[in-house]
């Protein structure tokens, strides 16, 4: 082995060790949200509860804001790869975009289940840069949808224009469903939930479906029907 | 005149100079919105610019919170007088859909638009119990909604099964473009909400129309067509 190669297998691992830290530390904040709530939780709590130093914790988060904001930020892109699985997945892309519809409510949902009580104060408390950061989760979670809805499009099954910015309607569409939007009760209740975007999922998808008269003259209003 | 009269007249008019009051109140509120925003707003200043008492706002409204709250329910009940004015209108329930999916998203943006860079500390500030309050005021506006696509379906134009249900989901579908969704650079950007707002419409639209093969069996997919 090379001096060259050595080193470099100094570097992977240390870099492996440093996200395995990041890893830890945001484990950490998952638990202690549940045990305290956000304004409730120190540094010390944290420090204490992951078995490192305070000064450790600095390294790699400059604040309490930031530890909330990257835990947030961990959901989705655990969210993103599950979204990422559904979209390549076999089956017709409506069931596809049903799917992922679900997927992405839910996965939130169930992601903030265990210290839904606790959730407001941290979302009020992060309320503004998180709006700004949600911009960009959209955005990735868009583009997943994108690629299914260009899919139905290419089999003939969607009548969508732009996959681009329909797939921006289906986030806005189900995005007041996500934990930020929902009530204390709300939150505690996945039935009800799962019930609200599966319908949504169904009429949206009835609106994404391409029609025998689509792209000739729309269809005239027939009041002779009852 | 009898006695009964000239006293029922006295209280008349003093109930009227209450709403009044709470409605100069509100008023106030408003201007110190966008002058100071929420934090930086304090009761003093509110009774200076209403012309009257400190003690006269506490007996409206026990505290600050509350007078947010009461200026945002004013807000919605002013939207409400819209909706109702569109639901009874002379155009197809189509239009009106679409003109009451529109407005419920820009009146809001535009109630705001004047203190939309002070939003983020009212909104945070009051975010819980702001969450329950709105499940009131969609309830309200759903029922709204619901009276269209009852019209629209005995005029066998929409195919929902249940408008009850289906006009929450016109609800939902639209939340995420409300100012308490929106960060502080979509609040700048009305033209952008404009668009966004009109696209989800059509989308929805297509979703609520009856097809010819609506109450037979889905048409296959068809993979001959490209």
């Amino acid at each position: 082995m090379t001096k060259i190669q050595l080193w470099s297998g100094v570097i992977m691992r240390r870099i492996a060790k440093q996200a395995n830290i990041r890893d830890l530390i945001l484990d950490g904040v998952d638990v202690l949200l549940a045990r305290f709530g956000y304004r409730k939780m120190t540094m010390e709590d944290l420090a204490r509860q992951v078995g490192i130093g305070k000064g450790t914790i600095y390294l790699h988060f400059p604040g309490k804001e930031e530890l909330a904001l990257a835990h947030i930020d961990r959901i989705v892109e655990r969210l993103l790869q599950r979204l990422r699985e559904i979209s390549a997945g076999p089956v017709s892309p409506q069931k596809r975009i049903r799917a992922m519809l679900v997927t992405r409510v839910l996965f939130r949902f169930d992601s903030v289940a265990h210290y839904s009580q606790n959730l407001n104060d941290l979302l009020a408390a992060v309320r503004e840069e998180l709006l700004v950061r949600r911009r960009g989760h959209f955005e990735n979670e868009a583009q997943e949808f994108a690629k299914v809805l260009e899919a139905g499009r290419a089999e003939g099954v969607f009548a969508c224009p732009d996959s681009r910015s329909t797939a921006q309607l289906l986030i806005w569409s189900t995005n007041s469903m996500l934990p930020f939007n929902l009530t204390a009760a709300e939150l505690g209740n996945r039935d009800e939930l799962e019930e609200r975007v599966s319908l949504l999922a169904g009429l949206l998808l009835q609106g994404l479906l391409r029609r025998p008269q689509d792209k000739v003259k729309p269809k005239k209003k027939d009041k002779t029907k009852k």
